[in-house]
């Protein structure tokens, strides 16, 4: 098994640049506390439990070289700030932080590589229950004719590079490969920045899974058109009442699953969930570059090159709203590592109550 | 007033090569049948309207050369095999045929030149009674803040340079233009093909009217968010239901429409509506080249070129549908030179008995 994240001969944590893919897999060394927070900054690294995971180990290397209260503090604050508005990062950060700070500095560094080893093996833990609980609902979700492949749509990526491991979404795919059942995925391309098109694509093929990239706007003709078993995608947050905030996109796909009565799931991790939203209106939404809509990256085939073009008149406005709300209402169910629930006040109190609603 | 499609000084029809745009602006002339053939062909002419035109001048070009019977009837068949499924085109072709067969050849030319006259101002008033029409219903759309500028939501180019002037769904802006009202344009990006960005934009910069290319993603979030007044579409086909074929993803913009209590207007010239097609479940859906999906065109501003760049993994399977259907219960109205509708078998039947439902 390869991880997102693995530490390589030399005891140091290494990764694949992002950025370059699906063009080209480059191993990056994360070998100091800069080239992690450069790595989170730059965004080599994305997916919320990987920054977080970057972010720690950022830490550790950071305890190597200096144990002392200081460096730890000003250590913990310069990686906070590389994606201040990720709650994974300041989580891990947090923890890692918590873990060693009683500690005499001479077991700080050995102490926090350890921690940021746990969470690792967590993320990929987490991720493979709520594979599990998702498999099973998207078996169910097949019609009748179990010969066939089992047609799954998802959105941006919430895969296994956006993780340690596994995925999220992603996760119930990869478990479905494992057990032998025949699954067939539809990537959504996700404009502006394309992570379907790119990054989904790019591990469904590392994996060896059928799969077809298909226009954002092509989903809702397909599900009309019987050819989606179920729809899964991940989260960014979760509100208290349910409501998702997921990639820009998601409530589109949420409505078209509705209407054409297919089930639409949510991979959603506890950490995922602000009890402190009391619903998606409360939310922010980030608005990112516009130039991710006036200009699309690829690769030139004939130069051999990665490069952007403008895809609009010169001197156009565009806006590039990051995110958006799916209701609660449009949402068959919240997949978590405790279990399935209902995405609702109730199904999330029960979750953060602790009592396995596993079903 | 400059059209899309207008007689220079030497006497032969004109045109601007929108497979250049909005990158260049570079104008062809259509001066022989082969060149008119070849502009719709290669889609240097697009949009149901300026193709039938287009594939009328092209007959007249061939009647100039050769009048006879033999050269009437090859050159028909020629130009309706330049794009077999443009029913505009073919309506075009049968109306010059008609008006000169019975002709001493001649007098064809002449009266086919005249005959392509009548077409081209016969789609530019009928667009203006759309624009109209639709006006008052996006004026009646809009809160009490009558202060503010009018938002306005389209997907996909149904402008003027898809007819010969007005367009038909922005037929509706700019009579709104030049009634004073201030007006803003929310562009969908319209993926693969991005004729939002470049078409739409490009030539709503052209009159000046302010406007916003999105994300296709981004629309659900600008409705939930309030910041949508009316959506308007063009359309490609209308079943004797109500039940419309538009650019694939007109169904997704209709369904968060609905959600968010936002009013869905298609604008629908009568030739658009096909009593042979019962609903919309009877409408074939065109799969077109995956390449779309697969790569971008767009412009390289360090060459100073157009380019495609490829944005997904090698190898990468896609799928392209180019339509789907927005079912008509989603449609608000439709607007017709004839008057405005419900999207219903009883308001196409009153259209096309020909009792003006004009309201």
């Amino acid at each position: 098994m390869t991880r997102s994240l693995w530490i390589d001969a030399a005891g140091l944590p290494r990764t694949i640049d992002q950025t370059l893919l699906p063009f080209a897999t480059r191993e990056i060394s994360l070998d100091s506390r800069q080239a992690c927070a450069e790595a989170i900054r730059t965004m080599r690294v994305r997916g919320a439990p990987l920054i977080g995971a970057v972010g720690a180990y950022g830490l550790a290397l950071a305890l190597r070289a200096d144990p002392g209260d200081d460096a730890l503090e000003s250590a913990c604050a310069g990686l906070l700030a590389t994606r201040p508005t990720a709650v994974n990062l300041r989580w891990a950060l947090e923890r890692v932080r918590e873990r060693v700070a009683g500690l005499p500095p001479a077991q700080r560094a050995a102490a926090a590589w350890a921690e940021c080893a746990a969470i690792c093996d967590e993320d990929v833990a987490c991720n493979r229950v709520i594979g599990g609980h998702a498999a099973r609902l998207l078996l169910a979700a097949r019609e009748a004719d179990g010969e066939r492949a089992l047609n799954v749509l998802t959105h941006c990526n919430a895969g296994r590079i956006a993780t340690i491991d596994e995925g999220t979404a992603l996760a119930a795919v990869y478990r479905l490969q494992r057990d032998g059942v025949p699954v067939h995925v539809w990537v959504d391309e996700t404009r502006p920045r394309n992570q379907g098109a790119g990054l989904t694509a790019w591990e469904l093929a590392q994996r060896g899974i059928p799969h077809t990239v298909i226009a954002d706007n092509a989903g809702g003709l397909l599900m009309q058109r019987g050819q989606v078993d179920a729809v899964i995608v991940g989260c960014d947050r979760v509100a208290a009442n349910g409501d998702v905030a997921n990639k820009i996109g998601t409530y589109l796909k949420a409505l078209a699953a509705r209407d054409a009565d297919v089930p639409f799931f949510v991979a959603c991790p506890l950490a995922s969930i602000d009890p402190g939203a009391p619903h998606g209106d409360a939310i922010e939404i980030e608005y990112r570059d516009p130039r991710e809509i006036t200009h699309v990256q690829g690769f030139d085939d004939e130069a051999g090159a990665m490069r952007a073009l403008r895809i609009v008149p010169e001197g156009t406005v565009a806006l590039n709203p990051g995110f958006d709300i799916t209701p609660a209402r449009l949402v068959t169910a919240l997949v978590t590592e405790r279990g399935v629930v209902s995405a609702s006040r109730e199904g999330i109190a029960t979750l953060l109550a602790g009592t396995s609603p596993d079903r």
